[in-house]
């Protein structure tokens, strides 16, 4: 047997601020344009959306910003989250590295996505809107919202990609009994659903699509705002929190991480745990590699092109300059369904174009059968996101292995599986596959991309 | 906004020792008796089930048995397990009560079961065993032992009950992810499995069917051993951590139950969380009112008879007096798959006979009706067993508002419902039924109980 150990803050230095790596990068971020104009966007232009608190976080290049004490109140049901040493994944590896990983599986809708949407929903409620739309895959982020809506008295409208909502209902039972409604999209709802659906009634659905639909309600409605789970600044910065935490429980351990490893979908995980570390590195303390983990069938971050795109399909959404596969590229039915978007976060993709980071992609199967192993020496089956920091994390334990260094490498676990035992059971029978997408759709949505006079 | 609060132990006051409520009993619980010649058995008699150091603690008269530190160490991944105050409760029903509840939604497993699969395997592996058989019903349990033996290198086979492995895939894929058998019971694995198919190929099964088939085939090899998930004294004592952990955590709430509720099936929840408080009380503490719930479905304590019987439905086991609804009672379908046996804890039923506590029983729909209330308050989605208790928290807090009292209330929130979200599906849905059971059932399956001689 093995010390364990978990490293567990007290409340009272649960962090009081979010970081903003903006404030320390070398160089801006590339200007989010306005889809008609191609001009700058300015905080009016976002103003339909966004309640101001947000859109301030939005454009925000101040370095700490202040978390709300009722945004506090909340997350302290289950923050801060743990970070464990995996002693007995070690072990099993047979390699000298330490390897610690951060578990945001405990809050209770059983993933990381709370941290933003507590806070979402707390400045809108605060900003006296009455109603929230958003978009949701798999439901992470749309169970995450609801049970936010649900404590800061909002209704809550889930736009759900049809796929997800006829193949994996939990989540969506999950939003419902929070109280959220939840449509299949595309739906007969929207202008843009009823176009989609005219063309082919039986779509799947998309992302892209369900983000169309959630933007369109809320610019028309006047109490009604729009909330997106990953890809904006001040979701990133909401997320925060996690790698904040872990800076905190690393020094408890008496250790810093040589390398910090995080799945990416929309990139509010990856950042949320990276972007503190690198920004202590930014300042001159200790500079991990960071390495950013992919699923290899929508490899944004290492197949993409680094250019202006839209977040959504129906091009309502403005243009930010991003590592994207095209927004009319439809990723393939990938059981990690939180990373199953076109594009990566402006300023995900831009720490990378800075050289902050490394990209690596991986398989399905291959995630799933690292997920197992961790389950089988940790105990805690990850969601399938996770699956994917679970495998870049081992494969840098037995790079260590093979090089004999006692290297110490920190992971984000994103969530917990229990919602996706469908998957693992598939996984068991040897029945799940590898999902690939077609090179040609991939060039074809690279060369649609549009066109941004410089 | 209220405050929340969240009261956390530190590590270093994980309890080093279990509770045994027998040291603290006015008379001692009735003897258990061999089957076949009605005396009481001897530790000898439990060998071929059994490892030794088991058998010492289902015997034990001790108060305090030391936690082994192996079993500390796994413990430590979860536990202190929190007490949470449940502040938006107590504001939706309006009432001066304070309500906290002890959440054990926070093993990998989500449910309070690992607390005594962990101690099980490690006393099992300590004494050589290679195997380890069990029965499970929605699977909590059979799930627990499955992430326990992966933990201690030891073998664990299932007989999951064959409704819940046809109807309930996903614990079963969570028992196959942490590398355990599952078979569907009754199975042809064994001659008591072989008899009952021959009789009704398409039996759908029971707790008590599997119960035999895992007795079975643990009595027949050397390697192998027999683990149960509830009942049995050794199960409660390693579950009394929970309740031993909430006394203190109510100290740190400066805080004290008036009343203590928690559910019970086979009791092992409840008697970890009760317990505890119970003895504290004998010896001259605060004495809070304990109060038992169970489905209005499977109402031993409150609709069984006080009486020798058997624990399964072949009758391999010992005869324990207990509140029973008779061993060839088959309770209908619950949703709470985990309080769905004939049979209560002798020791649970013990103290129900000395008058150290109450019992009352609910309706399946009124129990989710109480857990959406609770979800949408305090965000976690109670496992529906935990509902149960979750509705007689709320029972009493409405009381404590008719009568205009303040009263503390203490309650188990044994795991969360991530696995069972098509129950709540049903429910939201309104489709969800109560379950009832034919009274002329009811009554042969009593009149049936074995004549012992006083």
């Amino acid at each position: 047997m093995s010390t364990p150990t978990k490293y567990l803050l007290p409340e009272s230095q649960m962090p009081k601020f979010w970081y903003n790596l903006q404030a320390d990068l070398p160089r801006p971020a590339p200007a989010v344009l306005h889809p008609g104009t191609q001009k700058p966007i300015t905080p009016d232009d976002l103003a339909p959306l966004f309640a101001q608190s947000i859109i301030e976080q939005e454009v925000s290049l101040e370095r700490e910003i202040e978390i709300p004490e009722p945004v506090r109140d909340v997350l302290r049901l289950w923050r801060p989250a743990p970070l464990l040493r995996a002693h007995r994944l070690e072990k099993a590896l047979g390699t000298p590295a330490k390897i610690f990983y951060k578990y945001e599986g405990v809050s209770p809708a059983g993933s990381h996505k709370p941290n933003s949407a507590i806070a979402q929903a707390f400045y809108n409620a605060q900003a006296g809107v009455k109603r929230l739309t958003t978009e949701t895959g798999a439901g992470q982020w749309g169970s995450a919202l609801a049970l936010a809506g649900q404590i800061f008295g909002l209704d809550v409208t889930v736009f759900q990609v049809r796929v997800s909502y006829d193949q994996k209902p939990y989540r969506r039972a999950l939003m419902e009994t929070y109280g959220a409604r939840c449509i299949p999209s595309p739906s007969p709802e929207t202008d843009y659903g009823r176009r989609v659906l005219a063309e082919r009634p039986d779509h799947r659905g998309s992302l892209g699509i369900a983000i169309s639909e959630a933007v369109e309600i809320a610019v028309q409605r006047e109490d009604t705002k729009y909330a997106l789970g990953s890809v904006l600044n001040h979701v990133l910065l909401h997320q925060s929190i996690i790698g904040l935490e872990a800076m905190e429980q690393m020094r408890m351990a008496d250790a810093w991480p040589d390398v910090v490893v995080a799945c990416t979908g929309g990139g509010s995980n990856f950042a949320g745990l990276a972007f503190p570390f690198i920004g202590h590195g930014l300042r001159g303390g200790g500079k991990p590699r960071i390495v950013a983990v992919e699923p290899a069938a929508c490899p944004s971050l290492t197949r993409g092109q680094y250019a202006y795109d839209f977040g959504d399909t129906a091009h309502l959404t403005p243009l930010t300059k991003m590592h994207t596969l095209g927004s009319t590229f439809t990723p393939p039915g990938l059981h990690a369904g939180g990373l199953r978007y076109h594009g990566m976060a402006p300023l995900v993709s831009h720490v990378r174009e800075l050289g902050l980071m490394e990209a690596v992609a991986y398989n399905q199967v291959d995630c799933f059968a690292a997920g197992v192993a961790f389950a089988r020496a940790e105990s805690i089956v990850p969601a399938p996101e996770a699956n994917h920091a679970v495998k870049g994390a081992i494969e840098e334990a037995l790079r260590c292995k093979r090089e004999g260094r006692s290297e110490t490498i920190l992971f984000g676990l994103s969530g917990h599986g229990h919602f996706d035992m469908s998957a693992y059971q598939k996984y068991l029978a040897g029945e799940l596959k590898d999902e690939t997408y077609d090179e040609k759709e991939l060039a074809q949505a690279l060369s649609g991309l549009p066109a941004v006079r410089p």
